[in-house]
């Protein structure tokens, strides 16, 4: 028998038969090994060490998720290992297989498609404890989440645009694929209802987060007969495609058109004027999804929980009173 | 003996006594196993990841690299994991510590330190190849290397400023513990000696990358009572710094002071006006990385190579004739 049969069942890898699979379990157990316990040793034990899955790495936001993540795992001696899905939602699974395969502790995941079967298998077929960024995954009850209210922020913007007399209000976000897009919506339907006013359906575009779709998205709207007197960028990599679109329009954010985006990064707070931002405590994100992982690494009886964290809406320039 | 024992050696943990590792390999070797062999396959082979090490995940810098290097993994059929020091030179070989745990194909390492031994034993500790980006590691002779050439760029920018009549320009860079900074600060004094001018040495500030430290260096500088003309900021993270400190004085880049960053992003690039940057290709560094990491897997006889790559000025609003 090949030592690279015996090294790819132990390793787990995904290209080994069955057949094969038993025929080394067997051979190593004539030996006097105790296969699954020197498996389950080599897969889990002592890796102290948490695996993430992120969508983006262009996105400021994962790095200060990941950033306070890593600070609170090395405090109790776990390092950080981070992968990207690229935004491809068929790379969610095969990261998650890489991670599992390299012996986590732990999954720590932000999925670009959270409705995918053979990611949900994936992370169903991994041991330890799974906790999801701002997901809801169905048919995967055996993960915690730390989730953001994206309902209570958007309404708020939302809210505060119409009581500034917008009624043409566009809403750029991310695909219903994932969701805070479905709660964005929703919340900003809701803040018309409120107000009694009906929803301009053709404004509401739930695209994708790539600068390449804010701009393109904002020049269509603009350029229309009946152009939108606010946006709301439903992420900071879609306001870098907004602003783009902006100056080659001519057009000045606080002047031409209102503009509200989420999560505050440089450019939004260095923008001039600066731009109103439904804002969230994203370190607090990292530390509460660093906990949850470790809990139940720690304490595999420990149920999985789900932490709502809180927004606010910090007003500025890009917002003015008509 | 413990299985854990077992698992530990063969999972190369640190914490193994050198006495324990022989019983452990000779307890293997009695069971008929080839625990080198078995060790070495479960430790390198069909592993098919790579390892980066970055110093700061919310650098737009290191994601454009990673997300780069690893669509050219992908196309391979490697995987990337992605570590960071955050900045702290120990965290260095703890993170080049966890990767070769971890089993990784090949380390890619950009260093918060190159002069620290640890990390440098660290590094040669691991079997597979190393490909280091924008260090210059002593006593590390086996690392294939992706370079900027900062010395061209620094320098093209320091004339520019020059030409245009500037003669107190200051330098923010990174710290000197890493070759950039050394080579950016030497291209600096050439411009002004290019010149025949004497180099004001009070205004090359030499200090770290984080925006805290733009932030300080700027209002101190500007506050000084014979201020700068113009300021080069040595990163896009030192730039966000730099903005927040002029924003405080209420001084406008291009108006008050000319102003040159290192890097494009989106924060740069939509600045009114816009900054004036030292550009380079980040994602071919990514690309040349991943290949220089495959090529040194695929083939261990292939030895380390050094690929320079170039800059470009591009000449924006921030730095207007005088």
């Amino acid at each position: 028998m090949a030592l690279s049969s015996v090294s790819r069942v132990l390793n787990d890898h995904p290209d080994v038969s069955e057949r094969m699979r038993k025929r080394v379990l067997a051979a190593i157990e004539e030996l006097g090994y105790e296969p699954n316990l020197l498996a389950a040793g080599l897969r889990r034990g002592n890796s102290r060490t948490v695996g993430f899955i992120v969508s983006d790495l262009h996105n400021p936001l994962f790095a200060s998720i990941v950033t306070a993540a890593q600070r609170e795992l090395n405090r109790r001696s776990y390092a950080a290992v981070v992968t990207t899905s690229d935004g491809e939602a068929a790379r969610d699974a095969e990261m998650a297989g890489v991670l599992r395969r390299r012996r986590v502790d732990a999954l720590v995941v932000s999925l670009a498609d959270e409705t995918k079967d053979r990611v949900i298998r994936e992370l169903g077929r991994f041991e330890g404890p799974v906790v999801l960024l701002d997901r809801k995954v169905e048919g995967l009850s055996n993960a915690s989440i730390v989730e953001t209210d994206h309902d209570g922020g958007m309404n708020q913007a939302a809210r505060h645009l119409l009581a500034l007399g917008h009624r043409r209000i566009a809403l750029l976000t991310g695909p219903l694929q994932v969701h805070p897009s479905v709660r964005r919506v929703e919340a900003f339907r809701r803040a018309y209802a409120e107000h009694g006013l009906a929803v301009p359906e053709e404004l509401i575009r739930p695209a994708g987060f790539a600068p390449e779709i804010g701009e393109k998205l904002t020049a269509e709207m603009l350029r229309s007969p009946s152009p939108p007197t606010a946006l709301i960028a439903g992420g900071n990599q879609l306001l870098t495609g907004v602003l783009r679109s902006l100056r080659r329009l001519g057009l000045g954010a606080g002047k031409d058109i209102a503009l509200v985006s989420c999560d505050d990064v440089p450019l939004s707070e260095l923008h001039e004027p600066p731009i109103t931002v439904i804002d969230r405590d994203v370190a607090r994100i990292g530390e509460v999804a660093a906990r949850l992982a470790l809990e139940r690494i720690e304490d595999p009886a420990c149920p999985p929980r789900r932490v709502v964290l809180p927004t606010s809406l910090v007003l500025r320039g890009s917002t003015p009173r008509l």
